[in-house]
């Protein structure tokens, strides 16, 4: 593997689910594969579970890392080619990917979408640009438009709960203050259609998903229509989509409530997490049993850990 | 040992101070017990000496680190329960305490006082939220309330220093242009009464530090009769614990001076720093040979050491 | 070697030229030296490649890094001597080296000229507080007035892609919308001066280079004249030295251009970075198989290896 940009890049996710699980059982086992290595982390937006678990997941692997935050720590950079750079910016991509892939054996960036401009968020410029001005693997720790990480950890996840043959999984939106990116559900989907489940998707109207992406997948308005005989229930916000980055309702009839959890088939509850309490979930749902949500963030560590080790493996 | 919140938590100070000594003469004895383990380190406010001294524990230690700033490169944290989530915070204690102590083995933490809400800050609702939804050991690197790894490097640097049987110990009051917090001022009292010391506090009116801490120790106006003969003064400014978090008076008459170090008995003088030079206490002080604050700040490494070593070695 | 603040603290420059060349082949082969020690990284400004390179180096040697961001990690500093704190600044510089010093066995900072007072920033008051009141080499990351591991990085690039006795080497101005300091050209100056080369300087008016660095080294205002025949032109923005930290001009007759190359001697292009694209030079040279930027950095690390080795070996 010789990047991870998005599930697609993992040549096989069943693979990868079992392998996870195994790092997961013994996470030194591969102690030496990360003798003498470097990973550079880049951050361009704010950070805790993907900050903590990437780095304890390099550790794990005997990889040493190195942390930059864009924000404050270093220059402004500029994506655009061809510009006449007397601006903010002091320094151009192709320099400072070139620069930094130098020092450092494997990249993982973070760079958020910035809702405003629907074409340059799916263009990825940060995260493409890094890869087409650097000569080593680079890792997505969440761009504009995926999170393969957490879709992994998600699979993880799901593998290790389950009980029956073909579980129904249920994505439903919720609402949030704030404009979301689309990344987590987009990562979410490409996961689920990989694998062998009966997968709905439900949202108020206006709130699809880039169709690209969810192709055939059934989208329904009803959330409760939704939930019915549910085995697990994904809730994530996002802003819309066809009115690019855009909140078109912010109720609370979309948040996932006890009550609601009722017309599932005990569902186990599932949120990428940083999770607005008693906005997109209520504390019933969190707190409860079938609240999966922490094991989900521990699996992040094996995700990253399963992902770090293939590119070191092939490097 | 399971946790470091005050000193209260070291079941035998004596052994502690004996152990830092130790420590300190071969910092690398126990270089093995951190092996694949590794502190998480959460900074909610600025730190210089907790933060390099603490690494470097860790490091000799044989233990990992990865630091965390709340200010700048992480979520939002709510800390009220049954909240609806529609502010500024994006992430509850709850989930971020029970994601991160996933990733670490041991918590570090360092959260101060508001000082405007005093019932809040003695709830230590960082700490204890951390506590609550973490499941492995957490160390208090400067709280609302308290600062015991500071007490326990000044205790070891009394040990070092002192050279009669029963020394005078006081702790005076100075001088701040910025409303500080009280947790040096009560850890440093909770740790000398422990220790079988004459000892004395003094402070103008209205500055008394907490009575549930200070007890009968015996607390004077008079600064000039309270350094008569003494050992040790350990100078330090906190704001008003009655009326909560307020400055009463910012006049220079209680700095420590040279011509006030005369009316002791050759004492040593201590401050745990950041010291304000001509305001806390003098220049003439600060530089001359029996301020001890620059070996306080040495110890800070060996108090971290014995209290990592202690959780690492429970668990 | 005790401390590397300038060039000049190189015993023998062209030794360590040769070092860097063969860490570069074998950037492992002193691993053992920094065993159980630490190198502290100080950041007062902005930092990409200096931060990152370092922190590679000391990798390379064994050597544990703390980082420690002043801008927004700790307390503002107090440099001046005498002075009653009453102001924004917490903590002096007498006390924070002092302390640092004891958590380090190294120290590296970082530290701009201010460009507003010439004789402060001559005095290299941070750099020169740290090395008065700390115990411990400290290593120069950029300072007020020179850029010394800039300097050691380029000449090793020099002499990788030299191929004549004695080469022709123009330093030239170039344009930038911002008032930078004189460090880099300080150190490019240093550095040559100590090498059998053919040297020249060139730059508008009134933006002559501190004469006690330059000395007799040929200046002339014709950019044009002076890249007649160059094998290697260094371009470099910098503030009026005279004027202190003004902008004279940021017209673009002074940019670097493909057209300006055509005069040299098929000369390579060299700059220390950040820079800024089709201001300081246009794209076509950037991009050009002459520009050897990308290999400046590389060498970074191997210039902080060689430094940091010798400092280690001395210790």
């Amino acid at each position: 593997m010789k990047q991870f940009l998005t599930l697609d890049d993992l040549p096989n996710l069943h693979q990868a689910i079992s392998d996870g699980i195994l790092l997961k059982k013994d996470p030194y086992a591969f102690e030496y594969i990360g003798n003498r290595k470097t990973l550079g982390m880049l951050f361009f937006n704010p950070s805790l579970r993907t900050r903590l678990s990437t780095q304890r997941a390099a550790q794990q692997l005997g990889l040493k890392t190195m942390i930059m935050n864009f924000s404050n720590e270093s220059w402004n950079l500029e994506f655009e080619d061809g510009i006449r750079m007397g601006g903010l910016s002091s320094e151009h991509i192709k320099e400072a990917a070139g620069v930094v892939s130098q020092y450092c054996d494997v990249l993982a960036i973070r760079a958020f979408a910035s809702l405003t401009d629907k074409e340059k968020d799916e263009q990825e410029i940060v995260l493409n640009s890094f890869i087409k001005y650097s000569n080593i693997p680079v890792i997505n720790m969440e761009s504009a438009t995926s999170h393969p990480l957490q879709a992994l950890a998600d699979a993880i996840t799901i593998k290790e709960n389950n009980l029956i043959k073909r579980p129904k999984i249920v994505l439903s939106w919720a609402p949030h203050p704030k404009a979301l990116p689309h990344a987590v559900g987009n990562s979410f989907v490409r996961m689920v259609k990989q694998l062998d489940f009966n997968f709905i998707i439900t949202n108020p109207e206006g709130y699809e998903l880039d169709p690209k992406i969810t192709g055939d997948i059934p989208i329904i308005n009803s959330q409760k229509e939704a939930l019915k005989g549910a085995d697990f229930v994904y809730v994530k916000n996002w802003s819309s989509y066809s009115n690019y980055g855009k909140i078109l309702r912010t109720d609370e009839e979309w948040m996932l409530t006890k009550e609601k959890m009722k017309i599932t088939n005990n569902a186990k509850f599932m949120h990428c997490l940083p999770v607005r309490r008693n906005i997109v979930a209520s504390d019933d749902v969190l707190d409860s049993d079938d609240s999966l949500v922490i094991e989900q963030a521990n699996n992040r560590t094996f995700a990253a850990q399963v992902v770090l080790k293939r590119i070191l493996e092939n490097g």
